[in-house]
């Protein structure tokens, strides 16, 4: 089962770590394109490691690995079938050989060997990467997943304005700053630079750019994040992944102006027990636009009704549920309406014991916070029955 | 939030039971019908339990679940809604009532209420189950579902000939019997029925009723099955659940004739470094009709190939894959081509730690057996390539 022809790659690395480096780059791999080459994934040696490529032209990721290499060169295979194949691999070292001419790749595990056909590597549509003169910003790769989490889920899907489905990144003060928005709710993540004397500026980068950085972004380690605004280009780097992607053009709105200065009712209560209310009302409010009414109880000194956040939801030919959990309440009673979704979606990613939700009037956006780290801010404009 | 009028249902019961229930009586719930109710499930109290029930017209699940009875009665909601908010509650008792008259049901847990709007239970078609005279074969529940996990998959899934939808089951001198095939492979289980000196007979289950009843049963315990042939029903019946289906008419083929009597070639291999193998060849034989070659390789004394077993799979456009695995080989070399999928379906559901491939020749069908036990046969037809 050798390769006809000369052999111009040989090397050897272990199953793992090739399994691995397969996924990493899986996810630029195109599932179709009009261009054949980008289901491929490019296999090179560099400097003494395997280096693996793909892009949809989206998005570019390469991954390097350790590898022995005996001889070096470069060939394109289908990303689907190396991937299948070496996943169902043991846990060995696995021999690769490319045939001269041919591109064939030959893939030798302790029980099988595969040949693979190849496309012509020099077709493989990779730009330069121009490095930026400016220094890079350095990331604690943890810190900047939670980040991703925390803010590019609030972007926008839909194309309608292409400016929100980007995640606005600001640099400067000493401080990065992460905010994305749809037209009825924004994120806002900072965190703190220190050290970083750069203006830097600001950028955009599509939320989908980020959210598929932050699933292949290792847990620990840092990330350098270069940005080269002359050619509108921002690379991500770690110690063995590259991913570049297009910055967006075009203007963010200024959201500093949206997040409300004050308000009058703070509530603060368990993440996880309004979590789990927010569920219970969600199969009630799917019917009905996704209408939830949250209410803020202020207790009396005579004792009347206990200090509370309500929920309810009703489905108008189906039923209807109303959760109450313990409230610490400052000011009057609220009663204001939301998207469920808007509120299931920033419940799950915050991750202190417990929230704030601050409210100003029924028309008014509302706020909800972490309790302790004031790093993150979430506002959701209300609903209007009456509309 | 007290359901209007009088109350005529009020129990008490778990959450996580509840759950539970819900979880298994939903595996008979329509997804859509012509029958609005069938989308429900019927809950009425039942000799101090509660008793849960969906039916598709094909199947009918009933459940019993512990309950703190106070009035008793009944009524019928949307099977998603209530299993979706029973969901989302904590583990802790839930208060259940339900209004004279409309028929909605109120669901009270710690800090939650909701009501949904149900359906006259008087509209749920469920016909009385006829009891069988005959006695009811009694079966371990592991054992049961071990024997469905083992047979059902190899039935067909097109209607084209009905009787291969259904697994053929068979009682009689102390044996029971489960067969199951298409046109292209048959699984065959036996378990020994001691002290059962019925007749019995033979009938037909439709498969996918039997591989839902594996996915409700429980690990432990023993099932009744009682099969009623004037009324063409079989009941299986656990402790809390009844799972009552039609069976099917027709008349299964002769599958003993099927079964090779001898061979000339047997190979004995590793169970998981075949299924491996199997594996691996998988996303090359995808483009070329699941086409795989089996190769067994016998070795001669004077050293040349050792005894193996090789599969091997050509992607014709795209590359091929060889893997080969040791193998304990009793007779000549044999070569023969099968269905990749009938391979990796038979290889995920035997236990044993080897299995024993029985060839005679490339044109007559091959039998994969469990290496130990007797009490499996898996037969599977050759393709031929010249077709």
């Amino acid at each position: 089962m050798d390769v006809p022809g000369g052999i111009y790659v040989k090397i050897t690395c272990k199953q793992q770590d090739l399994s691995r480096g397969l996924a990493t780059v899986g996810h630029a791999v195109s599932s179709r394109s009009t261009l054949p080459i980008l289901v491929n994934i490019l296999l090179e040696t560099d400097q003494g490691r395997l280096k693996l490529s793909a892009t949809n032209l989206e998005i570019r990721i390469h991954c390097w690995i350790e590898a022995e290499v005996q001889e070096t060169g470069s060939t394109t295979v289908p990303a689907k079938l190396i991937t299948d194949f070496v996943n169902s691999l043991p846990q060995a070292p696995v021999e690769i050989n490319v045939a001269e001419e041919t591109n064939s790749i030959n893939i030798k595990s302790v029980r099988s060997s595969a040949t693979i056909k190849g496309m012509d590597p020099s077709e493989f549509p990779l730009n330069p990467i121009t490095e930026s003169e400016a220094n890079p910003v350095i990331l604690d790769a943890g810190l900047l997943k939670t980040m991703i989490n925390e803010v590019a889920f609030a972007a926008a899907d839909d194309d309608s304005r292409p400016v929100f489905t980007s995640v606005h990144i600001e640099i400067g003060n000493e401080k990065l700053t992460f905010a994305a928005a749809d037209s009825f709710r924004l994120a806002v993540r900072t965190a703190a630079l220190p050290g970083n004397e750069q203006e830097g500026g600001s950028f955009l980068v599509p939320a989908r750019t980020l959210i598929e950085l932050g699933r292949i972004l290792p847990a620990e380690g840092t990330v350098q994040m270069i940005i080269t605004p002359n050619v509108k280009q921002v690379l991500f780097r770690t110690e063995r992944i590259d991913l570049i992607a297009q910055l967006m053009e075009g203007t963010f709105p200024n959201f500093r102006q949206i997040i409300p200065k004050e308000h009058s009712t703070r509530a603060v209560v368990e993440t996880k027990e309004f979590a789990a209310a927010v569920k219970s009302v969600t199969p009630f409010a799917r019917d009905s636009s996704n209408i939830t009414r949250l209410k803020v109880t202020s207790g009396d000194e005579e004792g009347g009704e206990p200090n509370a956040l309500t929920i309810e939801a009703t489905a108008e030919d189906v039923g209807n549920n109303v959760s109450t959990i313990n409230a610490a309440v400052d000011g009057p009673e609220q009663q204001i309406i939301f998207n469920v979704k808007y509120l299931a979606d920033v419940l799950s990613v915050i991750g202190t014991p417990e929230v704030a939700l601050e409210l100003t009037s029924d028309a008014r956006p509302g706020v909800i916070r972490p309790v302790g780290p004031a790093d993150y801010t979430y506002v959701i404009m209300p609903m209007s029955t009456n509309r």
